[in-house]
């Protein structure tokens, strides 16, 4: 699926930017003293000896922490670079420019503050020793880019281990973000959330949380597909025997087309060249396609409109109706910040999604969703996580 | 030894104040965005898809995070909590403030961005494990605050893992700044550096580490003590066993008494109560005292005068000659963040005492090192980094 000339020569050219850009900041984040330090009299407070007295008080009540040090207001975005966005497994230096773009997101959008630390190591017990290890610096972590399965195991361990919040947001951003563009575009073709037949193609982090999350929603009719075809109960991997139990009531077999069959919704996390407009056209009508792949979607929008699709998402800005996590996760570790929570919880990601759709006030099929600069979008967001 | 009641009050005053500035401040570090984002056109940039190009850049070429990344201008602070300040094992939590202090210094003397990491294990091997792991992120490592003698394995274990330069602040910075006074204090009392006897107090992280680096320095004898008296070969401490391969070429046994009898130079590396002026007069003419404990020196400058001292040396900025590392780690860090070293190496340290002290043009008794907040001071010793 070539892209068109000038697409190509868009790209190339963002990517020239992106570099030269890159190298003249020489890292996307700076860190500074919260008080410029000009005198011995101040030396003795920040430093030796006043900080002793602080360090006293914190040692006999860790919780203060969140008071007296970065700890409440600093999230770390963690990595080890084995699932880096459409790049794979490409280690921690290349995951590196991401995360701190992702802490520079979380800047902007909700006022953060977040620090980057990528893995040199890909092995789960190492990943969760060392995360749990720097935990006491932070208020809450956010997972990035860690390939499934391991994200599940490892997402699984910390939550059980800390008490301040684990989110992998390739699962549960994406999952929120995309129930919110779910919920508006049920509005926009006129059918009831609740009964929509949907077909997740993809059974990696996003499309694992995503059904979760919209079993959660109160949707009965999931049919989730891997290369494999339909996930039933005989798969040996505990997720997706985990996830079979979740889905799939009327017992659909075989191949994407089988599963297509009178399905409302068509939800891509897996990679491009999945389906094309004759596919869309065996579903139900007045389909939703959400075709998340990037940079280039499951199928391309005019594709999917071309079988019939109604309302279509990508996660490119290009297109009408990004439906992107940078919409969700400066809003939920903005709240869980404010509000000191200790998990993030699935009615938080409910309410969060809820949050968010509820944005749109006229959702129509052009826009499901907010942009990423409209106003209001982490506040409402931050507000579910309490 | 009691304070007088003014300098009692003087403490309590300084402890309330610096609860009240940490409890305003919230933390003594921002991170911000080193770019506003206010376009689609920026986050396209920052983050994907143009951040893939400079991710696939780094991938290939590790070693260019350093130009790319936060990697080429920021410094990890890094402590377990178990010997912080003179407050001892007080855990990741208590240690936060000081490790964030630290980052501030480091910002305010030498524009080195600093992170401070605090880890919820006193355990060597996952200590080791932990650090290895998010090493990929910073440009150098300083350590700080881990008791001996697990902070010998620990440094040198990183050492040999790692290329980035790892450097034990409580170590090499104390002995870098020792050096440095001592410099200067023998050529006050017209003594040859190198023919100095020396009696170290305190085989911990300081005492040897200072012993180490006097010895490259030149100094021969060198009489080093711990609780126990003075150290020989037949310690069962690995470190203290390699101290005495290094040091007491005249075979003193005995106490502190014993090994003063004739000394010119007292390190106190130790703790409070160790000397009074009666021990003071056993050393030679014209001795030099450094009692670096804090906030309680080693013995009170004013008692080692009476017992003879002309150079009197503490770690306190109330007392003429404070002998802090906070002259030193910001420098040595600048330097190897500038010069992009991977380790910092002996004759750097000889280099940075040396041009440490010549930054004092005319020593005297009373001015044998720069104070904190003299011009000049992180750049002369980052110039012995390269």
């Amino acid at each position: 699926m070539a892209k068109p000339i000038h697409k190509r020569q868009g790209k190339q050219d963002t990517n020239k930017r992106a570099i030269a850009l890159h190298k003249k900041l020489g890292g996307k984040l700076h860190i500074d003293s919260a008080m410029q330090i000009k005198s011995r009299d101040e030396l003795s407070l920040v430093y030796t000896p006043g900080v002793a007295a602080v360090s006293s008080l914190l040692a006999k009540n860790n919780k203060l922490a969140r008071d007296y040090t970065i700890k409440g207001r600093t999230v770390a975005v963690i990595s080890d670079g084995s699932a880096v966005l459409g790049l794979g497994n490409i280690g921690p230096y290349g995951a590196l420019p991401v995360m701190e773009g992702k802490c520079a997101l979380f800047k902007t959008f909700a006022d953060v503050e977040a620090f980057p630390l990528v893995l040199n190591t890909q092995n789960v017990d190492e990943i969760v020793a060392a995360i749990a290890a720097v935990a006491p610096v932070f208020g809450g972590i956010n997972l990035e880019d860690f390939a499934a399965p391991k994200c599940f195991e490892i997402e699984d361990r910390l939550k059980a281990m800390l008490d301040i919040p684990v989110m992998h947001d390739d699962q549960h951003g994406t999952a929120i973000v995309i129930l919110a563009g779910l919920i508006n575009a049920a509005k926009v073709v006129k059918k009831d959330l609740k009964k929509l037949r949907v077909v997740v193609s993809g059974a990696g982090a996003a499309g694992t949380a995503a059904t979760k999350l919209l079993v959660k929603a109160g949707i009965k009719d999931i049919v989730v597909l891997d290369r494999k075809g339909v996930i039933d109960a005989s798969r040996p991997e505990p997720h997706k025997k985990a996830l079979a139990k979740l889905t799939n009531p009327r017992k659909v077999k075989g191949s994407l087309q089988d599963a297509l069959r009178g399905a409302d919704v068509l939800l891509g996390v897996s990679g491009p060249g999945l389906a094309t407009a004759a596919d869309i056209k065996l579903m139900a009508p007045k389909a939703i396609v959400f075709a998340m792949a990037n940079p280039t979607p499951e199928i391309l929008p005019e594709e999917a409109k071309k079988g019939g699709a109604v309302v279509v998402g990508t996660g490119r800005s290009d297109y009408p109706n990004q439906i992107n996590n940078s919409l969700v996760f400066p809003g939920i570790f903005r709240g869980a910040l404010d509000h000191k929570v200790r998990a993030i919880t699935d009615d938080m990601k409910l309410n969060a999604a809820k949050n968010l759709a509820s944005l749109v006030k006229r959702p129509t099929a052009a826009k499901i969703i907010p942009g990423p600069f409209e106003k209001g979008v982490a506040q409402a967001v931050a507000k579910a996580v309490r």
